[in-house]
């Protein structure tokens, strides 16, 4: 048994109990236009805050001295700047503040180290955190954390957030691999989807929204080739970064 | 009679006479799925290549040491990122090959001075052209420009550009104006709009699409005050650049 093969049927198993109707076809690229912003997240209050968070993936080469929200500089080349443009137009009205603090590198512990001013200080209404790709991936060189250090640290971070921000709408990104990547050899299998099933039984725990973004570069890539998608197979294309942010802003549509 | 009357007046006559579909109503949020390419574009070869061109307001800061096509920071950070991103997402099995050649101050016959290796070497298939803010911004200070040296260069590099690209789609965007920014003063009407009416005439011309930006802001302005899409007057903020992305793609759509 390849580990493709092992990976293959772990998902298969994962995604046929948990992802329900948020398979592929429920990601179909939703429209929402300025006149009808109601349509969007429509319970949230005018100025509230939406706040990414995460590692490289996040980040995008955001400017990390610029702390302005609303700021493509601020918000980087990815998904988050792609999502907050989207959101600041058809949901104009609302004038959400949305900021990226994403860092390169960055593992869980990293975030719990920095979450007092790069999250609970800016009290967000909205939290949305994608971690974990070094958590493991690190591990392949010199960081000594395991999957229990991930789902410690992981659990730990979200208890002392939902004690601090009690009504803070949270949304979980799955870690995502794509093996066809320069970046990715064996060894992520079946290794890395136990970081993947870690992350969707925290969201199921803390009752969070869950992004199945595994599911939806799988999904992706049987139109294009996975390296349409992401080049080494951590980080997405600019074709990537959008199909993430059309799943991110479907999942914060259903908040 | 203020600047703002004489302004809004003539644009009411422009836009009545020939706007017809294309006004506030036809602009909304168009939906483009990965499963749905051919909605979108779908007269274009695989690999088309698609060219963005203009001053700082196409520039949006990209990195001019990066001549990738479909990389985010050779893109910048304004409506050709979106664009492109939305194009590569949308319509993935086309494998569009995206490039951004603004250049931040460039009037018209900064344009024409590169044109040959900042567009007619690329041999674009579809040729996005925003360019006149400068050519009046400019004249305000120490550049000797006419609205009539505008009208003379533009038409001179269309011209050029459809005899060396006989089959290339051309997008001429309205060059644009938001009274109400930082930038703007009173010398700006009735004069600006002069050099507006040049660009739809020279589009009409060369029977070319037409994106009226200057329509699209006003509307927009309608539902949100005016410097929420543009602080200055001339540079949209990142709400402005998604809605310049959404007119650029809802006109790209109809090609």
């Amino acid at each position: 048994m390849s580990n493709k093969y092992t990976r293959r049927s772990f998902l298969e198993n994962i995604t046929t109990a948990t992802l329900g109707a948020m398979g592929a076809g429920s990601l179909l690229f939703s429209s929402h236009s300025s006149s009808e912003p109601d349509t969007l997240g429509n319970e949230l209050p005018e100025g509230a805050t939406i706040l990414f968070q995460g590692d490289s993936i996040t980040d995008a080469g955001r400017d990390k001295d610029n702390a302005n929200p609303n700021d493509p500089w601020a918000l980087g080349q990815g998904y988050a700047f792609l999502a907050a443009a989207a959101l600041r137009h058809s949901m104009a009205a609302k004038n959400l503040q949305c900021y990226n603090k994403g860092i390169s590198g960055n593992k869980v512990f990293q975030l719990s180290d920095r979450w007092q001013q790069d999250c609970l200080a800016l009290e967000p209404d909205v939290l949305s955190i994608l971690i974990g790709v070094n958590d493991f991936w690190h591990a392949l060189n010199d960081y000594d954390g395991t999957v229990e250090v991930y789902e410690k640290d992981f659990r730990a971070l979200l208890k002392r957030t939902k004690e601090q921000l009690p009504d803070v709408q949270l949304i979980i990104g799955e870690p995502f691999v794509v093996e066809e990547g320069t970046a990715v050899d064996d060894r992520w299998f079946p290794e890395f989807p136990l970081y993947q099933k870690v992350a969707r039984q925290i969201a199921e725990g803390f009752d969070t929204a869950f992004i199945p973004y595994q599911q939806v570069f799988d999904s992706a890539s049987e139109e294009m080739e996975p390296t349409y998608w992401t080049a080494d197979g951590v980080h997405p294309t600019m074709a990537g970064a959008e199909l993430m942010a059309q799943a991110w802003l479907e999942t914060f549509r259903r908040l």
